[in-house]
């Protein structure tokens, strides 16, 4: 560990999965030292505290959110655990990550923004790597810099990739559970089409549809309920029409990302970035190849190339965030708040609440099939509502 | 001329575009003969005749349906005058081929309906060349020999083209004239979708937008009205679900095709065919690749090069439906109708029908903003309308 490393913050990591492998090796590679792992069984857990050579490891929540080292709780398990681990962790001080689907409903997510709120000096992120992606940053300054005019028109987002469903029954057969393409990956975009065009959704329309239910290691009782194919449109709060179509029915993984504007059109397509100009060429011309080798040699549906690549940089920016407020601090607290600003790009909770109110407006406009409103509920909606269903 | 094109009919064709340039090549290459050209003015049509050697030029309509040696019209003008001329024409006798859009509206398609309905044994076919594309022909053999299961669970398309308006105002600079992606590019979707899942629309919902109003070349005045972008959403007559994205947003052209079915899935990416069938292979696996060098060395964005092969290949076919006819027959009349089994292929002014009764619903949506019944007229209901406006 270099020196600089050692004002980092170290982790503990919640979740056995490959995605969990991928993302400690991550952390690692960024300086990170990671203390403590959480599995759903002490199995699970003691089997990649050795492969990973992680000193803890438990399948008790508490036992490692009160491990006085451990400064950052970083949350990847089953979505059903993300709020509760989330709220807790910031109850006794600690920095937070958590994985999108940031948790089951708005009720989950609103407690998690409460926390937040309460705890402003510490980290609350989702680990939404796409913001970090360089050819979306470089899409954002195009943005910013008028290259497709002065506003967004339109936003037009496909995603075709293979099944994310696994050879097991998990959480991810389940939409309830947080599973399927809308959770997965939807929340990816939604967050992403808010960050670029720094308008919230206001109405939605989808279709949120199963269409494969069984696989050759799924079927008998248990049938897959999560959707594998999502379409919906939604209107933004400055004007921009946004589209997006996700499937699981393919192969492989392509990502199309285009905005345009009145006076051009930007397009990232995996990880390069591609513009066009009216009036200009007749040909869309590469501003950004993306020449990144991100690889761990591990691989999982749900965390596609550019996906990892955008986790590495978040994880980068996080550790250079720590590292700007251990050298700005002259006092005692070894850890204090980044400044506000240079948190600005991380996706909050309160960014968290807003994609699950969209995506619990698309699963509404679904099922009644109708353009649906997106409402964010506040507390006391939330307690109001809960006191009716007590009497 | 070969003694075996002597069968074919000689042809008179409507209109001066680029894309009757280009058709008017295809159709010479395939051993027709091209007696007659119409032009909007006088000027149009002598230009034409003197460069692509055609006899005969008129701006006057009747005058070219009148001439005795015509017995094929292709109407390829802009669609306000597509269903008179061809509805003139099958009453004169004539076979008839109409460029989609086929008309402005179901009244206008319908008129058409009735004309074929009256001469049955006279060719009245759409000139949707994509159901005729190689690529397509071995997806349906494909999906009929069960490679993709018992079922279609999803057909989702997506087409992404640059700007179709031109330089000057025409009739594609307004969807009420028969422009726009959902007019010129939805229209052989929808077919296509009709034909390869054997079912019709029954219900859809959709997005029609303008998004690029003016242009270098066309301002001021007089602004863009058609639609240049468009995201639909049609459940089907058997179970089948489809979802489309027409966008003019982009340079080039690219068009996927995927349908999904139990057991695999099939993918046509412009003229290639590509498949996955379950617990194979990780990856698709090419099943047809395009070769094709289909060029008369000119472009018009009205037809990417796989809707040119495909034209190709269907007047290649009508070629072969006059020859088969002129074998069979030994009687005194030159034409007669070729058999209705040989016919099965190309597309009808029923399905013309359809296709504009399913547009209608998609602008409907769009409208009133909710799922809409696709809705075909019958005659009485024109009729009732007409005399409800009049009285």
């Amino acid at each position: 560990m270099t020196g600089s490393n050692l004002c980092l913050p170290k982790v503990a990591v919640f979740g056995t999965s490959t995605v969990s492998r991928i993302i400690v090796n991550v952390l690692q590679q960024e300086g990170f030292q990671i203390e403590a792992i959480w599995g759903q069984t002490p199995e699970e857990a003691e089997f990649l505290s050795r492969e990973l050579n992680i000193p803890y490891f438990t399948s008790r929540v508490d036992d490692v959110l009160l491990r006085k080292e451990v400064d950052l709780i970083v949350i990847l398990c089953t979505p059903a655990l993300h709020s509760q681990i989330a709220v807790k962790a910031l109850g006794i001080g600690k920095h937070v990550i958590v994985q999108s689907p940031s948790g089951l409903n708005q009720d989950e997510t609103l407690r998690m923004v409460q926390a937040a709120q309460y705890y402003p000096k510490l980290c609350s992120f989702l680990s939404n790597g796409l913001r970090f992606l360089p050819a979306v940053t470089k899409m954002k300054s195009a943005i910013q810099s008028g290259f497709i005019g002065a506003r967004i028109n339109l936003v037009d987002v496909r995603l075709n990739m293979g099944s994310i469903i696994g050879k097991k029954y998990s959480w991810l057969c389940d939409d309830v559970m947080g599973g399927g393409v809308l959770n997965v990956f939807g929340a990816h975009i939604i967050d992403l089409i808010h960050f670029l065009t720094e308008q919230s959704v206001t109405r939605v329309h989808g279709t949120v549809r199963t269409f494969t239910k069984t696989t050759k290691y799924i079927h008998g009782i248990r049938q897959i309920k999560s959707d594998d194919f999502v379409s919906f449109q939604m209107e933004m709060s400055g004007g921009t029409f946004a589209s997006v179509t996700l499937s699981s029915q393919v192969c492989g993984f392509v990502q199309e990302f285009h905005v345009s504007g009145d006076e051009g059109r930007l397009i990232v397509r995996n990880g390069d970035l591609f513009g066009h100009q009216q009036d200009t060429s007749d040909e869309d011309i590469i501003l950004f190849q993306d020449v990144s080798q991100c690889s761990s040699g591990l691989e999982d549906p749900l965390l596609p190339s550019i996906y990892l690549n955008g986790l590495s940089t978040m994880f980068s920016s996080l550790a250079d965030l720590f590292r700007a407020t251990a050298v700005d601090e002259s006092n005692n607290a070894k850890f204090r708040s980044p400044s506000s600003d240079s948190k600005a790009k991380f996706a909050t909770f309160n960014d968290a609440q807003h994609i699950q109110a969209v995506i619990e407006a698309i699963r509404t406009s679904s099922k009644e099939r109708c353009w649906t409103k997106v409402t964010e509920k506040s507390e006391e909606e939330i307690l109001m509502m809960l006191s009716e269903n007590t009497f």
